[in-house]
């Protein structure tokens, strides 16, 4: 039996306590067995079922001979580093939930497990209990990336469908997501689209194999986007989703912004606070995956499925990672694509012309149109020549 | 470098041989160098590029010390069953996209390849490229799947999508569907619902850990479905498809048949060729893996992804199966759902009150109406008291 220590009894760490204590059995019959030995928090939980594996010292758990594997679900970079890098030090395993620490020091405690004979695994980093690290590493090792367009915040997206489906507005639509748990009281990662970039950072890292900062992607949320949009997008037949991206077909570029998205695209159906990434690969062409990007159990979910590997696989090396080699992303300018753009009346058949529009649809005071395909710097370039224009959107 | 021998050099096996030489590069930095040494097959084929590897002897492949790996792609359940218990005895490790040897004979040929230390992959046989089994296996570790809920052919699903899209006729879609190659002359095993239900049997075993044969499960395909149905589900803001579906909650259920799809499912973004299967788990709750579930690359991409396995993970079994202790399924009349009606206008009211409906759509001659959850006998009784019904979909 392997023992294993949870790094923080949070949300996601009480979950990762249930899923063992629950499905522990499922688990042993499939390979791995396993056993929460210890739960490290600073914190007290009187009364709490699990108070007798709680220590408020790690350094109990790290001199524990016994312990192989730590699930770390604590949250941030300077505490959940230092004893990550601690456990991985002493060959024991670590899998985590923690995005901001897979984005800032993924490279050097991916570097620490290798040369440990240990892991650092990070599935539910990125679209909570989603599989997407696992297939990304594991399903789709003869293909060859080229894109991912994810929908990876659950706060963002619940938002748009609601301000989609209901006709609301973003203020109403946030303070009903904040009162249902669905959005932060302070919401700015989220709505900002921080959440969203630093998953995305994760994703591009992974499959380009070296470091992707996500502070050099360019990043827009959706505090812009307003009932009028949405109007458009439903005569347009398409919705408006937060998309994360990258791109792999020369260099990588990569972007965080709203997008229309047309109805054929299965991005469609990625409603409410599920998660969706849609890869794009040479063989397989397209392929979605779509779950719960968030929530207690679908979060501890992914980190007990790593901690599964790490027991069923003991001993050897499971997973893949990058190295601390920066990517220098694109010029995001050079992106090519459509633009959505709204304009006012008096000016909408010059921006219709400019911007080879082939579809002008005409509101009361406004117009709404589809450039031709262009790149980014183009199409700005463009935009400053014309009086009138109220807003872009992105295909 | 790992030697690799292709069977049957078909549309999939050239797919593998393809997708080996294309991405071979990439596949060794990912852990696993492979080279196609043999491809096997009866036919010749003059001047093609890969004719040095061709044999016609299946010894001179099973006797080459080399050989590690054997990609199965012949179809059918007599050589290729042959073929694959001799490579297998040998402590050959083969991967296969054949979902008639899969279901057939997969419990024996997984036992003897466990006897041998070695594997017997079938990620191809079900869905294509879109990595299910591997997600099942690998990255469900600690769920418990209650439920699967597949969009499975592709042959139907472009038909359904036609004929909700378009409002044409089953009969002009096959055609159209003929000429473009989306389904075959005789198009009975796809139409009929019989390559959907050998795939979900192959679920259901995999699930359960025993066997589920594919005649035990109950198919209905698609011939009955018609404009007028489509005319009813989008009154309903529903789509129809065809679902291969099984269920674990109380012991085990399965069935094909066209269902009602709600607006909100995932399963709608499914249109075309494309498959999607919809998992339900305990702590996951609901996932999609949607992708394309056939076609030369996206096959043999999957096919090539276990090879992939077999050659880093070499020595080591690799995958989960089953056993060959045939699991007996609950009657499908147990299983409870709603169910839609269509009924003559005359006993239409009667209907309605007699299967607790709560909305009857009226069109000319005929109304559509759609019950209150029951179980599939008690509302077969129900429909037995019914005068003026044409037909049900369930939902």
């Amino acid at each position: 039996m392997a023992e294993v220590a949870v790094f923080g009894y949070g949300t996601v760490g009480s979950g990762v306590v249930e899923v063992i204590d629950k499905n522990a059995e499922l688990m042993k019959s499939r390979g791995a067995d396993m056993h929460v030995k210890y739960v490290l928090d600073i914190r007290d939980f009187p009364g709490d079922p699990n108070s007798s594996k709680l220590v408020k010292d790690v350094d109990v758990i790290l001199n524990d001979p016994e312990i192989s594997v730590v699930c770390e679900t604590m949250g941030g970079a300077t505490f959940a580093y230092e004893y990550s890098k601690k456990a991985l030090e002493k060959g024991i395993s670590v899998c985590t939930s923690n995005k901001e620490l897979v984005e800032a020091k993924g490279a050097e405690l991916m570097a620490i497990a290798r040369e440990h004979s240990c892991s650092y695994l990070f599935e539910a980093s990125v679209g909570g209990g989603i599989p997407l690290i696992r297939t990304i590493n594991d399903a789709l090792t003869a293909e060859r990336i080229d894109r991912i367009y994810g929908i990876l915040n659950g706060t963002t997206n619940y938002i748009l469908t609601k301000m989609d489906e209901d006709g609301a507005g973003f203020d109403e639509v946030l303070k009903e997501a904040q009162e249902k748990g669905y959005a932060e009281k302070d919401p700015t990662a989220d709505i900002e689209g921080h959440d969203a970039c630093r998953k995305i950072a994760i994703l591009a890292s992974l499959v380009s194999g070296k470091k992707v900062s996500w502070t050099d992607i360019e990043t827009e949320g959706i505090t812009n986007i307003d009932t009028e949009d949405f109007s458009y997008a439903k005569e347009l037949g398409c919705s408006i989703k937060l998309i994360a991206m990258c791109d792999f077909n020369e260099g990588c570029s990569a972007r965080v912004s709203p997008r229309l998205i047309t109805a054929d695209s299965p991005l469609n159906c990625v409603k409410g606070v599920f998660n969706g990434v849609l890869i794009h690969s040479d063989m397989l062409d397209d392929s979605l995956y779509y779950g719960r990007g968030a929530g207690k159990l679908a979060t501890a979910s992914a980190v007990v499925a790593d901690a599964f590997e790490c027991v069923r696989f003991a001993g050897q090396e499971v997973g893949r990672g990058w190295t601390d080699e920066a990517l220098k992303l694109n010029d995001p300018g050079d992106m090519k694509g459509r633009f959505f753009v709204r304009v006012d009346n008096a000016n909408a058949d010059e921006a219709a012309d400019k911007l080879g529009a082939e579809k002008v649809i005409k509101h009361d005071k406004e117009s709404g149109l589809v450039s031709a395909v262009m790149s980014e710097t183009e199409f700005k370039k463009i935009l400053e020549g014309l009086a009138g224009v109220i807003k872009f959107i992105r295909f």
